[in-house]
């Protein structure tokens, strides 16, 4: 079969083999999404080799629970190994042995097929398009910020960053009613925002003062000023939340942490039974930020178009 | 009177005028502690110049509070202006206009006397010695952890840094019974903790595997490297309490962060209350921090003491 894979510090389509674990169910890719992730991986990132990709929605070609084979779903990416005291404690997002769809140890989903264990897959309500399901894993992972702090409508809530993450994180945490802005430096997907009924801001005209500080400073910028801008943003005892990853380190005043009191916390992966139920309820709109379709032959071209500065999602159909 | 000064680069005692100022208390200082924050202001922390310190007893010379006259008081070194959201909010510890003794726009307690406003006093116990209460605003910063997170005696917790603050920070995470680890460097700073039976490791015979993390870590180390060990150290979805302040930045990977969900969790000064009542109660000893004792005239050799590595309390007294 085809797959787009990253090895030798190369990006190229390969034909390789099925990749039907053992034990595990069989998915045709139906879409794939371009992540910042899968790009940071090219440049370094996480040091994977193999076939990228983690956002997808397939229909199941095999798998051990039959009632599953022919469903369309979409699959949490990160497999703990079962046996470790966070796996036993529910929590394999964080099992030290895991593997994650295209990202560690496990081929990804850019390819015709994928493999995954048939607990990992969610059911796609039939309201839902694959065009709305592809964005399953991102938009969890936007979810995943409210599962960790409580953020309610008495709240001042800034989101760094007008790319795909932080339109994602905008519109997750306009749900629950707070005074929310985007900050971002990209007139166009400020508009995009904008006409999703969420406030936004130009970096250029930021005004920072202490009164006008945030509870919460969410970062998804993916870029190393993100963070000290959000320490700039926060009042004291707020706390910012961070989304971004990316190859390469922040230098960083720790006692500007300390002095605030500021909370610093990291957000990663989030439920997915949270996002398909705000893609099922159309709390939240998600089409509008797909920037461009590519085939699954024109992956390279696909990731290249991904990487040019300012494009919203690209998605890779079988 | 005499008054230990920081200006033009240089620690100097100095001859200087009373510092009374309107409406506030005047305080004849008996002891004063020395704290690595003084020593990182010499260093350019805070950009701070005049007369240093922040950890003192005395006793009220003057007060427009008439029943404080001639009383044993401790004080509250952050001072708001009242007037801003914060301070409405009975949060002055975060004024954007505060003063902070000794440390930013006030002269400090190295000095015959030291003035704050009344209500920021607190009367000493009759049962707190002078040697125990001139601990108690370093005793309250490390109270103020138990403040911010839940620590309970399911717990596992490290302490790093085996100075000054990680001493204190050990005695009190002690009380609420958890499973407490303290790591440092220093062969006789951890046998004073094992004295006060405290488990401790040395930092080379440290292990470090995912078993073995924690599910909280104090970084007290008040070194650039101790975040990134701290980092090491914490379980997936674990919380790192910074306590250190010191003048410079860390380069951080935050994307070890992210991935693993960290709370980095910044901690600075604590409610004055908590720490008197763990003197008063004997729940903490800290007599056995106090490495030596000079005079306020000696203080420029006092702070080179306090300033040679492995120097534990060093107090001024009047």
């Amino acid at each position: 079969m085809k797959a787009l894979r990253f090895e030798n510090n190369k990006l190229r389509l390969a034909d390789v083999p099925l990749p039907h674990r053992s034990g595990e169910a069989l998915v045709r890719m139906t879409a794939a999404g371009i992540c910042n992730t899968d790009i940071e991986i090219v440049r370094g990132y996480a040091d994977f080799r193999g076939t990228l990709g983690h956002e997808f929605v397939g229909v199941v070609a095999d798998s051990p629970d039959r009632s599953q084979i022919g469903r369309r779903v979409v699959g949490e990416i990160n497999t703990g190994c079962g046996q470790c005291g966070l796996c036993r404690a529910n929590d394999p997002r964080h099992c030290p042995n895991r593997t994650a769809l295209g990202i560690h140890g496990r081929d990804g989903a850019f390819a015709e097929y994928l493999s995954l264990p048939s607990q990992n897959l969610l059911i796609v309500p039939d309201g839902v398009s694959d065009h709305q399901a592809v964005f399953t894993e991102p938009l969890a992972a936007a979810c995943e910020i409210l599962d960790q702090v409580e953020i309610n409508d008495s709240h001042r809530v800034a989101v760094i960053g007008d790319g795909k993450l932080g339109q994602l994180i905008s519109r997750v945490i306009a749900t629950v009613g707070c005074d929310l802005t985007l900050i971002g430096k990209h007139a166009g997907k400020l508009e995009l925002a904008a006409r999703a009924g969420i406030k936004t801001v130009g970096l250029d005209a930021l005004d920072i003062t202490p009164a006008s500080r945030f509870d919460f400073v969410i970062e998804a910028s993916g870029s190393a000023s993100g963070l000290r801008l959000a320490l700039d943003l926060v009042r004291p005892r707020g706390a910012v939340i961070l989304k971004s990853t990316f190859h390469g380190a922040v230098e960083l005043d720790t006692s500007r942490i300390v002095v605030n009191e500021i909370s610093v916390i990291g957000s990663r992966c989030g439920r997915f039974e949270n996002a398909l139920r705000l893609l099922e309820t159309g709390k939240v709109d998600v089409e509008p930020l797909i920037a461009r379709d590519f085939k699954l032959a024109d992956g390279v071209e696909a990731m290249a178009e991904a990487e040019r500065p300012g494009t919203l999602k690209v998605l890779l159909t079988n």
